[in-house]
């Protein structure tokens, strides 16, 4: 193998694979970030078994071939290049790499190549397109409530449901619960699916196109992929059954409060100073008098109190929720203001953005002493 | 206690002083800050016994009056409150203190302010102005060679001179020595004391007025202060006797070397991240044929290698360093060349600043197989 690319090109390549390295790899193998250079492109791959990312560039290709070599070192040393471009060749019989830029020189022992499990296209039971800014706001919106304890891993991954034109993201921890519904202009076909919340993030972190971007999305029985620009990224299904969550959604509610999401949220941000060292985090929401009075109380710190403008309909009330559980919506909220709807201090309470029917945050709240 | 104050002079002045509050402390006094509020100044403490931080700022005093609380509680609710102005007072019955600012309100527990152990202002056997910027060039071109071992407490402070109109300050861990010489436009008479590198470290981090500015530095037997602007800061002073620094900074060298030292860091950098994983971090210097050759090698890893031009008067030769020595010098070097001074391949190197004779860096080279 011998090539020569763009070295900010194979920096961000880097970044991009280089999340699938394990730290603490399965096997020596998976340590590594596989090379393929053939027909004027760069493939870089790396995989942990449970998710798979494959970044293209373009590349001099002088000899195609493929090589293997420890994520680590190369993702160093690469960053650190003075020139604006990079030679890398492979000596065969010595097994060593060598990479090249301006006056500096390395040569990085290589990984055995053909042990490198590559990652194989995911063959589909279904296949459809999807505009980026749709996955993002259905990825973007839902991820976040995902569980981040293992031991039940259903919770760990978002629920994607299509249905003809209808598509669903669902995703809780048992706690709280984030839904948000999207339209198709065409019927693409009926899969329920739980995606792990990892692939997801990755994909969130790298659809930064601001030019729109089709996604090819892949599904197997048991596997998913996503394409675009010069990425493909697989993972694993998580099995198991979704529960029902739309009979967590209240059919209505008797108390809906209108507010400035931004101030909201950074009083809410404010008053959990206190609480935060407490196990559950809790917060005291008084919605009377035209405004919400936010509190919170920690007998070894001191307590926290500030009132933010509301506009309230119906039934006035007083209710405890996770700090955590109101500030992650709040951080997810796109419009400038954000309604809050509510029934008794202990049932289910929704957040939901003006003027938009497809999102809803259901959150549990508090049951408190005082 | 009742004060008013500027809410971004107060982070400020916290973010200073916390550096003193420490993360596990002796006594639970100790993860306090203590303010006093007095004619038209709210002054905040914090210490950790080995060193003392006092900073100032302005406030409306309605009711003078000292308080401690909690260090880490009290700056992160300053920090995130939402105004320009914070009100602060106590309530002495209730042992609470208020603080406010816009529609925020925060209680917090206080300490018992009579417990906390004051920053009392040392003393002093010999008392000095010294500019600012002589006193940064003296601790930056030297601190960093400090011991951060604690086995050996005189390596793990810089060794200050004073004698008539000379200043010297020079600090080592055994394996490379910094030097700093500088002159007074006074006699200020002498002293010979250890000053731990944390309250220099802190020292530097907090001399950063662009107006010259006079320190006034206070010493006793086992004090010193350094007082400018509105701060205060004390520390213990390292008991021993420092080894004469004199004895290991050869008289004269054979070899001269001239090189950029830009670029002869960022080689050295590069080329060390192959030998950083090693326990010595050894790179090879090869000064010959008018560029130094820099090579490094790990059986496990790779090698890496890349040439600097170099200007070179004398026997050429290859010496072997510790990268960290090199690099961590070269970090401290204001000069756009820099000089390398050599004799045997085992014998200490220097490494000077170009035309400054006020500054030397002794660096121990390793013994290597090959």
């Amino acid at each position: 193998m011998k090539l020569s690319c763009a070295k900010n090109e194979l920096v961000n390549a880097l970044q991009i694979v280089s999340k699938a390295v394990a730290s603490k790899p399965q096997t020596p193998i998976l340590s590594g970030i596989y090379l393929r250079a053939e027909a004027g492109v760069l493939e870089l791959q790396a995989t942990n078994y449970e998710i798979g990312l494959v970044s293209r560039i373009p590349a001099e290709i002088e000899e195609p071939g493929q090589i293997a070599l420890s994520g680590r070192y190369f993702q160093e040393v690469v960053r650190k290049l003075p020139g604006d471009n990079v030679d890398i060749s492979f000596n065969r019989e010595e097994k060593i790499v060598h990479i090249r830029s301006n006056q500096a020189n390395f040569t990085l022992l290589s990984m055995n190549a053909s042990e490198f499990p590559t990652v194989k296209p995911v063959e589909g039971t279904l296949q459809f397109q999807i505009k980026d800014n749709i996955l993002r706001s259905l990825i973007k919106k839902t991820v976040f409530a995902c569980a981040s304890d293992e031991s039940r891993p259903i919770f760990t991954g978002c629920y994607l449901e299509v249905n003809d034109t209808k598509v669903t993201m669902a995703a809780t921890n048992t706690h709280r619960l984030a839904v948000r519904y999207e339209t198709f202009d065409q019927p693409i076909g009926s899969i329920k699916i739980i995606i792990p919340s990892r692939i997801l993030q990755e994909l969130l972190h790298n659809m930064t196109s601001e030019i729109p971007t089709d996604v090819t999305v892949t599904c197997s029985y048991n596997q998913i992929s996503f394409a675009f620009d010069n990425l493909y990224m697989t993972s694993r299904l998580i099995e198991g059954v979704f529960p029902d969550y739309r009979r967590v959604i209240p059919p209505e509610f008797a108390t809906s409060v209108t507010l400035n999401a931004a101030e909201f949220s950074s009083a809410v941000d404010r008053v959990s100073l206190i609480s935060r060292a407490g196990d559950y985090n809790i917060i005291k929401l008084e919605f009377a008098n035209n405004q919400v009075h936010i509190t919170s109380n920690n007998p070894d710190i001191g307590n926290a109190e500030e009132a933010v403008p509301a506009s309230i309909e119906g039934p006035e009330l007083t209710i405890a929720f996770n700090a955590h559980y109101i500030i992650d919506v709040l951080r997810n909220i796109d419009s400038e203001t954000c309604q809050i709807r509510l029934n008794q201090p202990l049932s289910p309470a929704a957040v939901r953005e003006q003027g938009d029917e497809n999102y809803i945050y259901i959150v549990t709240p508090v049951r408190t002493a005082h």
